[in-house]
């Protein structure tokens, strides 16, 4: 135990592994080494996990965490500094945590660049189920440029990212379209402040839209491709962050020229260091004082404890969520 | 005659028009009314004028001028003040013109904004084969943020834009890797200062450039979406300016994804009018030093009188030109 130390690190410690490469459902609570540290790097005690759909991508085989990221899940954590390593952080110290794995677990290994301080008011809970949403939305609105009086067309309005990104484009004073599945989780955005609502399965959103996009934030890749460029208005910019609908799409250069469009596609978990460590100042920046003030709410769908990882992968595989599911580690 | 004015102003000129809308060869001088001025534009009595590929493709009825443009060809000329409208200009000034339309006869009216002055020892040819391609080119590489170290690939390099983006592009300290159709065009490009010379014709440039690239400039569109894609480096972007290969093309997202990619398709004419002065004056302000101090070179392929732009449309057609074609007027 250093002087950096919070309190005794035990050498092992129970974290979610995936015990049949075959099986995504095959998610246990197993006995594995507790995080060594490298350079730059601190220990945190996790209290509570976020669950994102590259988690359920990853215990399906599609999405192999980075070269030397942890091969455990979970992308984003709250919980205590036990050990600072080489870093000039306080043990104690409450932090949220981005993550390029290694959550679903009771210690994680942390690159100091990717801590975010506890917002006033909040929870564990509450804090492991806004990093990575908040990380996510801000980076990809910076890229596209999102300002006062634009249009935001959120596909997925109710899940983790879109609750955040209906919230965070308001603050900013854009106007919010967004697509759902029912009249429920319409009108769980509209209270989030959605200002335009699109039931998909009933309404074509790029004719209702057409040409009125300045940026489009999409989870659906190929099957929504054609209809986005159809709803961006000029110089709109397309970022697609999810390939629930597909990875090949046909794209209409033509169209996309005369609009002066931009289609970009971007994950945050491959990111080198240095990129997370600015994003994550950004996001602590621009997100933490609408935290702390109210505008920004946590949209907590459920807290579940970590033994029960598979059911939180089931929920969320459903569809049946707004918001997050967050695990409690004990 | 007012006292903006230069000299005696004919209430007619001679312009060429395409006599036969069904017969993009049947480009006449006729004799039509001079253009009257509307508020910030200035008159210019044209001396040069160049031909782009969209002066092709509106003869072929495949570009129509934007609204309020002259329905005349001509996006680019050089030549004189001689009625300043309600400006500050001075009659009698030499100045460069980017245009929306305008520049196949004798007088033009242009936007006060897109006026640029001569560079210091270049002739009003030389100045008409600089001023499109040197905006299209800077406004691009500002949205790609291409930077010196970055490695850009041009397509068509030996033509007019790509002629002029290599030097561009070593100016600002990049790397620069082409492709071209022939063995002379290659050795063009390599004079111009190209490191990469690809003959597309006997080797894959996706395969050479793989993961390459950081900024990609294309003329080809979805012939070369795929290819292009996968020659994009992390963070890379790929910017296209026509679509002489096609104008819908399979977009690989999963691909684009894994290198956090952007596909941003552009064009010049149909911006506003505060863009258009923007990208000239930072034009004027980047590039015009460069062509002073020679570290840019004009790329005249020939010179053509304005009667004979049915020619000098054939000779750009067929593809055997390095370089800029320009119109001279009498």
């Amino acid at each position: 135990m250093t002087t950096n130390t919070f309190s005794e690190i035990p050498a092992s410690m129970r974290a979610i592994r995936l015990t049949d490469p075959q099986d995504k459902t095959s998610l246990e609570l197993q006995e594995v080494p507790t995080p060594t540290l490298r350079e730059g790097e601190v220990l945190v005690r996790v209290q509570a996990a976020g669950v994102n759909r590259g988690d359920l991508l990853q215990a399906a085989g599609h999405y192999p965490p980075p070269p030397g990221a942890s091969e455990i899940m979970g992308l984003e954590c709250a919980g205590v500094i036990v050990d600072a390593g080489s870093t000039n952080q306080q043990p104690g110290t409450p932090v949220g945590c981005l993550l390029a794995g290694g959550g679903y677990a009771e210690y994680v290994a942390v690159p100091e660049g990717q801590l975010l301080s506890f917002p006033s008011g909040w929870s564990p809970a509450e804090v492991a189920s806004i990093v990575e949403v908040a990380c996510t939305v801000v980076s990809n609105m910076q890229l596209a440029g999102l300002k006062s009086g634009d249009t935001l067309l959120v596909h997925g309005g109710a899940g983790g990212i879109g609750s955040f990104a209906i919230q965070y484009a308001k603050a900013l004073g854009a106007t919010v379209a967004v697509t759902a599945g029912s009249a429920e989780k319409l009108e769980f955005c509209r209270q989030l402040g959605a200002d335009i609502l699109i039931n998909y399965r009933e309404e074509d959103f790029a004719e209702l839209l057409k040409n009125k996009c300045n940026v489009i934030l999409d989870i659906m890749g190929a099957k929504y491709l054609d209809q986005n460029v159809r709803a961006l208005a000029m110089d709109g910019h397309l970022v697609i962050i999810g390939m629930q609908g597909g990875v090949k799409g046909e794209l209409n250069i033509g169209r996309l020229l005369s609009k002066r469009g931009s289609v970009s596609a971007t994950a945050l978990r491959a990111r080198d260091l240095a990129d997370k460590a600015r994003i994550v100042a950004d996001t602590e920046r621009l997100v933490w004082p609408l935290l702390v003030d109210g505008r920004i709410k946590h949209q907590l769908h459920t807290t579940l404890p970590l033994a029960e990882a598979a059911r939180a992968h089931e929920l969320l595989a459903n569809g049946d969520v707004t918001g997050k599911i967050v695990l409690s580690v004990a």
